[in-house]
């Protein structure tokens, strides 16, 4: 089950913040600690720029976050997406959770007016990879055209 | 010469319009007409949305365009950066306009406030890859890790 987080409802906001608290530390990432982070995502979510998707088990346990934006397109009235963070907790891999918040960052996007939506992945998160390709992502601009690489830094 | 296009500059708008117009026909992707999109990038930049940087000659020409997206980080008060566009003219390429685009994008991006900037390329634009190496960017996620890859898909 994949609900999406209001800036109200604190339970939902704490179990998100502590799940991307985490991921940065699986990850070897600098992190805020959960109290903190769980401050600075409510007020991303009240003005627009963040969309929290939250997977939760059978029993209600939180599983897993995907982290979205949603901005308006620099060529038209239309959203564009980017999935910013997808996460899904260790033990729980491989169960569907992934899929299922894929499922809801197309879902979500589509009905916010989105025509359009990007991912950034690292080439050794196989899984990952497994997932945006099965939720009908592609790494290649066009039909077999060349790979999209990104590029970073720190400012 | 590098400017940061404001709503109010109509010259300078018109131009950036211009220049994304022939971006796309260029890459032959789909494109609005220069006037429609000049109203859309107008708009963009009034909310916010969009950072437009207009590249000129030295003879006030417009010969490039950088479209930079500053949104509010996840995980602090800091802003992240998002290049979502980089053009030169094919008669000026090669000569340091898209040099003096990355230095302004990095510049605007730092005073704005942000402590990170990324950027999606294709891996057979050697032209582009090259500008964004000399500017700092990096395709490895942290000291020789694992290439970055992009995924999309159209909604």
């Amino acid at each position: 089950m994949v609900e999406i987080v209001t800036p109200e409802a604190d339970d939902a906001l704490a179990a998100v913040a502590t799940l991307l608290h985490d991921f940065n530390l699986e990850y070897d990432e600098p992190s805020p600690e959960p109290e903190e982070l769980a401050v600075t995502l409510r007020t991303r979510i009240a003005d627009g720029n963040a969309t929290l998707l939250l997977a939760r088990d059978e029993s209600g346990g939180p599983v897993g976050v995907a982290a979205l934006r949603l901005q308006p397109s620099l060529w038209s009235d239309a959203l564009e997406a980017y999935l910013a963070e997808l996460y899904v907790v260790p033990a729980r891999r491989g169960q569907g959770f992934g899929r299922e918040l894929l499922t809801a960052v197309l879902d979500t996007s589509r009905a916010a007016g989105a025509d359009y939506v990007y991912v950034i992945t690292s080439e050794d998160d196989r899984l990952a990879q497994r997932a945006y390709e099965a939720a009908g992502f592609r790494r290649n601009e066009g039909e077999g055209g060349p790979i999209l690489w990104a590029y970073e830094q720190d400012l």
